[in-house]
């Protein structure tokens, strides 16, 4: 997606050889306008999937999850927890789940009254390395009895896993940009 | 704001005095029509302040957050994160918080690239209740020789203080709806 390549070769900051820095305005400022292309982009490839909801991991996948939804037509969202909180009640589907960026093991948790058997989910998120927070969103929809209908992630880590492990599962993937390489603090895209 | 009082008596649920459980669409669920009408209305109200970045703490308050931006022209939107992570960089405001929610501490945090001096910043929250969360971003702004405009939160506990001391210390603030007693699991709302 373009703006989106473009935001990431001028604002994007690698750093090492794995992290991409983006928090000018994905992950911690948001730019609005961006955020709602990135939102229409996604619902268009996914409409004639008729998604019925929209799920993503709190917190940098909520922004990207809303606008798409907003795109759909005002589909509903939901947002999974990362750590429990005393207004959470224990009627939750939870999946264990490793985190790329902070080296730490969290519990994903989703009460069960908002996800319904048979709801067709759209998966939302901002990065995709690994794929632990995609695995653990499918893991809740499948204990849900629900029916995934995608992913879409806003960047996609393409030297790493995840990604090529769900294409190869038969999960209808949708990268807004892909990463191949991280070289000397320059952020090495692949072409559209 | 009618919409968000009826989607509270309609689907919030009260919990002992103090919880005011709202995660079937402001917290966990998301119900994105009624967030962007919300978004609307906060923007209504503080448009003639002319604010040029909307402020918030993830996670909650993040959807709010950006559809208050998009009405207002597609701002830009700031969240504060609440850990560290390796992706952050050390160029950050800090401020300590206490949340009401958890029972815990935490550092709240804001790189410096991206509120600038002199910037006009409108806080955007979920929920207020002792006003800590509300308080550390404008320790943030005030650190960064910003100004803050104003700040608006979805649901006010008008039975904790904060609400009332941010009023009396002067700060413009918009609640859109304010809960005055949980009773028996019932939420009392203020009338409009």
């Amino acid at each position: 997606m373009r703006a989106l390549r473009q935001a990431i070769k001028e604002s994007g900051i690698g750093i090492g050889t794995d992290i991409v820095k983006v928090s000018s305005f994905l992950n911690h400022g948001l730019d609005t306008g961006l955020l709602f292309e990135m939102g229409e982009a996604v619902a268009r490839h996914f409409e004639a999937d008729h998604p019925e909801l929209v799920m993503t991991v709190e917190a940098s996948g909520i922004a990207l999850a809303l606008t798409t939804a907003h795109a759909l037509g005002n589909l509903p969202v939901v947002f999974c927890k990362k750590t429990p909180a005393k207004n959470l009640d224990d009627a939750s589907y939870t999946t264990s789940c490793t985190s790329f960026t902070r080296g730490t093991n969290y519990m994903m948790r989703c009460e069960k009254n908002l996800i319904k058997p048979n709801t067709r989910v759209l998966i939302v998120d901002d990065f995709l390395a690994n794929g632990a927070a995609i695995r653990g969103m499918l893991d809740i929809i499948s204990q849900a009895q629900a029916i995934p209908v995608g992913a879409a992630v806003a960047i996609e880590k393409g030297f790493q896993p995840g990604g090529q492990q769900l294409r190869h599962e038969g999960i209808k993937l949708l990268s807004l940009s892909i990463v191949q390489e991280i070289r000397d603090g320059v952020i090495h895209l692949k072409d559209d």
